[in-house]
């Protein structure tokens, strides 16, 4: 029966059996400790002999539980007993079990099989993990809908630029760059209220730290709204859930990369001003009138909040309607759409959508775009859907937020990129 | 305040407002009654004027609630006020509010998303959404982590066919058939527990009940296995919860479509015979001799478990070497390898994988690999990975056999065959 590493502090004096990878190895001769990691974390070993292993080799141990006061957590593993299951070439292309923080991004992805060995690294997707869990979990609770749409599309919602084009037996197809159709379309078809978790992709040459040309997008579309205001509400909600639940049972791994997230009442607190008053605070901040917010103006909005508001975050509302796809829902010359910007970074943007047909058809012309063109996403309001809106957080940029990483790419397990579509 | 269609009846007396869809219309001429359908069912509109509305168009009402014996659920709402959210234009392509079971698939399936408000066929998805959160629950109960790996990818480690080729800036790239690969690393970083729900792509040009291009694969990955047995009790503990759950909380869609879920004492009841002893049974039964296990073979050993266990599914194991990947880990000349069989279809197949790099490298030629060809893969196990096996479920399927389905495109929402890319 198997013990695990962290259990260790519970059986001193008592025989167990470990196994796991040699994480760190010290030879004293005549004595021998080795870390050895698990799932769970770590424990030392002490072995009367020189260590025949290599460093990530997977071995199995029997021993007794001792308590000594130099070892991490107050315990060691006197051995008697090792096998070695699986050994490790010496030859390592980065190392386990020192601090990530010296090495590249491009030796860490580049060596991404052996990269993710190394604790502090591994940890972010666990992490990650949990927000998808505590996503999933909060939605549940208020009635929405887990769907998976397909991710083969024959033409994109937003236009045909971005898009990767797939050879499908005898046609093409192209990779969906968001639910956005299908989602509409659970939303008409009576669900009301639904949600996905799945990957969306574009196919745009960008070279940033906040870009992927694969990405996982939390998506979230609710019927029976009024403006996009509510979808601001229950994103508070959502991120209140993820926070809580991520500070409770997280926070070791946000201990280790010295990370918080925002309290309830920090998220309750984030202000929502208008994309206009956005654009006078970033020119006035700036120094120089802008026009759009680019990543720089997503800077100084936050710490536009930060000092005002004291919470690293802003939603920006009633963007312009040039600057949204055909189907936001307008509002004069501007739409009733949001975008949420957290620690200097957009992670969300999203809005109510067009669900009357007559204005649909009537909007369709001022995008240069035909009925023709879009008899399936049409046949979602020619039967009458409900008033909806929704949006979409981007899972690796809120995992990079709350951790506190340079690049996006940290947070994929592995990143698709203009020049990486390996490992 | 909106008040749902089923909370109705705990609100006789009271004034109320409801929204939905138009979902059947009676008009007696001064009076009409209206079946008003939201997302958690329905309820009877009672109006003292001609409806002027058509079938499918959202409204929203404000009434008082009567108790009537003639209603469903013994309750009506008299309505005061109606408003006209969207109104549905009256050539439904299909008929909402109808039995389902009238319509041919293809009307089913060429008319998506209309025939995804008919209650019976959305409720599919509903239980669908209901056995993702189980899984996922489950399995977090055990201490796995979900992971999201990319579905791009350089190569395919089952070989070149069957994979459908992408354009990815000026390269080629191929969508995953399963994220084996993925797995496998994760269980050498050092997860030692993984899952993923994702997309799985088959350029197949399969035309059968039982075949999607695109489908939803339940991944699972566990580190520190002995056999396929220990996979077994795995699934066998994954299905139990699915089944109680969803006997639990799904019973009125079980009902609707007459189905029903094996109890956990049948699911321990589920045989395991050997890949040899399932031919044996086929050969015998179907009267003939085989050397595989068809289509047709499946329905068999279904058959065979049912009379002789008590329980339509059977678990067969040790597949010969030569009919499994490469990475299946061998035993003499058969395999530690295992499918599952539910309701004469396989839904699930599995085994343990090779873990010692040296046993590797000297099984690649064997299948006409060469290391040089898969050095991602290989460095996996070159720095040590501990013994292992996963399965994965085809959701899509398991949706279908739950619910008695005929066709596995009817489990998937937007399903993807040699012809059909939309809607």
């Amino acid at each position: 029966m198997r013990t695990l590493a962290t259990e260790i502090p519970r059986h001193v004096g008592s025989d167990v059996e470990l196994a796991g990878w040699v994480h760190r190895i010290r030879d004293l001769g005549k004595v021998s400790f080795v870390i050895l990691r698990d799932r769970s974390g770590e424990v030392q070993l002490v072995l009367d002999q020189k260590p025949t292993f290599t460093h990530e080799s997977i071995v199995s141990v029997k021993g007794r539980v001792a308590t000594n006061d130099k070892a991490p957590n107050g315990v060691e593993v006197q051995v008697s007993e090792l096998t070695v299951l699986a050994p490790a070439e010496p030859d390592l292309p980065v190392p386990v079990n020192q601090d990530p923080a010296k090495l590249s991004l491009d030796a860490i992805l580049d060596n991404r099989i052996v990269s993710l060995r190394i604790p502090k690294l591994r940890r972010i997707f666990e992490l990650q993990a949990a927000i998808v869990a505590y996503f999933g979990e909060h939605l549940r609770s208020e009635g929405f809908t887990e769907i998976k749409t397909s991710k083969l599309i024959g033409t994109g919602t937003e236009g045909g630029t971005g898009l990767f084009e797939v050879e499908y037996f005898d046609t093409k197809v192209y990779l969906a760059q968001s639910p956005q159709f299908y989602k509409q379309a659970m939303i008409a078809s009576g669900l009301e209220r639904v949600f996905e978790i799945g990957a969306a992709y574009r196919a745009e040459k960008h070279e940033t730290p906040r870009h992927l040309n694969e990405y996982i997008s939390l998506d979230v579309e609710m019927a029976f709204i009024e403006s996009e205001r509510d979808l601001i509400e229950l994103e508070r909600r959502i991120l209140k859930t993820i926070f809580a639940r991520v500070a409770e049972h997280q926070g070791e791994i946000l201990e280790q990369w010295d990370a918080s997230v925002p309290s309830a009442e920090e998220v309750d607190r984030i202000p929502i001003i208008s994309h206009e008053e956005a654009k006078e605070i970033v020119s006035k901040r700036g120094g120089h009138k802008v026009f759009e917010i680019n990543p720089e103006g997503e800077r100084i909005l936050c710490d536009w909040a930060r000092e005002n508001r004291g919470i690293d975050a802003i939603f920006v509302n009633e963007f312009p309607r040039k600057k949204r796809p055909f189907y936001t829902y307008p509002l004069d010359q501007k739409t009733m759409s949001f975008d949420l910007l957290f620690r200097g970074l957009e992670i969300t943007t999203g809005g109510r959508r067009i669900n009357e047909y007559a204005m649909l058809l009537e909007t369709l012309p001022k995008f240069g775009l035909t009925p023709e063109g879009l008899p399936d996403y049409l046949s979602i309001f020619k039967y009458g859907c409900p008033p909806h809106g929704g949006f979409a957080i981007g899972l690796e940029r809120l995992t990079q937020k709350i951790l506190g990483l340079a690049n996006v790419k940290e947070a994929s397990l592995f990143p698709r990129d203009r020049r990486r579509v390996r490992p």
